[in-house]
């Protein structure tokens, strides 16, 4: 397999969170934002979706959407709850990171931190993100409260998918994480996870 | 089961579809934005994550998030492909959709539609909304060009969810859909898959 991954992403820091923790051998092709190498692998079309993180399959195949790739990689190991409704559950916090959480959390990071963002950097916007943010987080401090994981009694794809954004949050993003216990001591529980991996390194 | 479905919505619409298509049954409860139903259901505990549409599954567990529904419904039915590639490829589609094609499709549709959405229908908004629309809706024309389904050679989940929210975006979102061939035929062939129901009916 080969992954086109951007180096500083949280939504490729997922892919390779999966890799490092299930053993699953990929070459990993870096693609930073800007880089020669993200215009070269889209010059040589092997980024039929534009985006990364692109996962090309040894039959040629291709996956895009980081949350589709990690279900891919996830399936069949101890990620994936063998239970349906857990399951269900699973997939449901990985629609919720898509849809709720990254557009906030992951935004405002991106604007800080890529100057290539810095003219959307408002301070009403950036204001206006925290606000949001800190909401959101809200949200998986009460699930992971008197609870060690999003779903069931194991670690989950729904645990590493909304770990990738989250656990950069306060020195990236700003958000104030002292407010959120649970969350802390989730963030400290995956990285004890074998396998786990830093975003860069 | 009991569905908490929003008559109005794409979202719940997904999930009556696969019902109806699958033949399974639920207790249907209509919460219409703004209604008696939906603020007693909110009152009652019912949906505990604010949102329709949910269902509650008879042994009191809970479902958020319309597209981890879908999954949850579509399991072991026709609509979830086996080779573990294309289910990879579905959920691409479905967060794809959630991602990308929902906050501008849909969201022009809502700005229409939804006297509470008006005050924020501004014509520059309705105007970027349209372009962005047409991009998004361009990506699927050219991923159905030669092809009956978006993923394999039957219909799976990711038709039915990206349909939802796609066969209304003309009549109810302005979009201009005689630039879309492939996906007028598409729509047509969702339309005689048997169990397809209509929006509101």
């Amino acid at each position: 397999m080969r992954l086109y991954s951007m180096p500083s992403s949280g939504n490729s820091y997922k892919v390779r969170l999966i890799l490092a923790m299930t053993g699953q051998a990929a070459r990993i092709v870096d693609c930073e934002y800007g880089s020669r190498a993200l215009s070269q692998a889209r010059q040589q079309g092997a980024l039929p979706y534009g985006k990364v993180p692109t996962l090309v399959l040894d039959d040629g195949r291709v996956l895009a959407e980081s949350n589709a790739i990690l279900w891919y990689l996830g399936e069949g190991t101890r990620f994936v709850p063998e239970d349906p409704v857990e399951r269900a559950q699973m997939l449901g916090w990985m629609f919720w990171e898509q849809y709720n959480h990254e557009p906030v959390i992951a935004v405002r990071q991106a604007l800080i931190s890529y100057p290539h963002r810095a003219a959307e950097a408002t301070p009403q916007r950036l204001a206006e993100l925290l606000e949001r943010g800190h909401a959101l987080l809200q949200v998986i401090e009460e699930a992971l409260s008197g609870r060690d994981w999003l779903v069931g009694d194991q670690p989950s794809l729904a645990d590493l998918c909304l770990y990738a954004y989250t656990h950069s949050a306060g020195p990236r993003g700003g958000f104030e994480m002292g407010h959120f216990d649970a969350i802390n001591s989730w963030l400290a529980r995956v990285e004890t996870l074998p396998g786990h991996v830093p975003l860069s390194g």
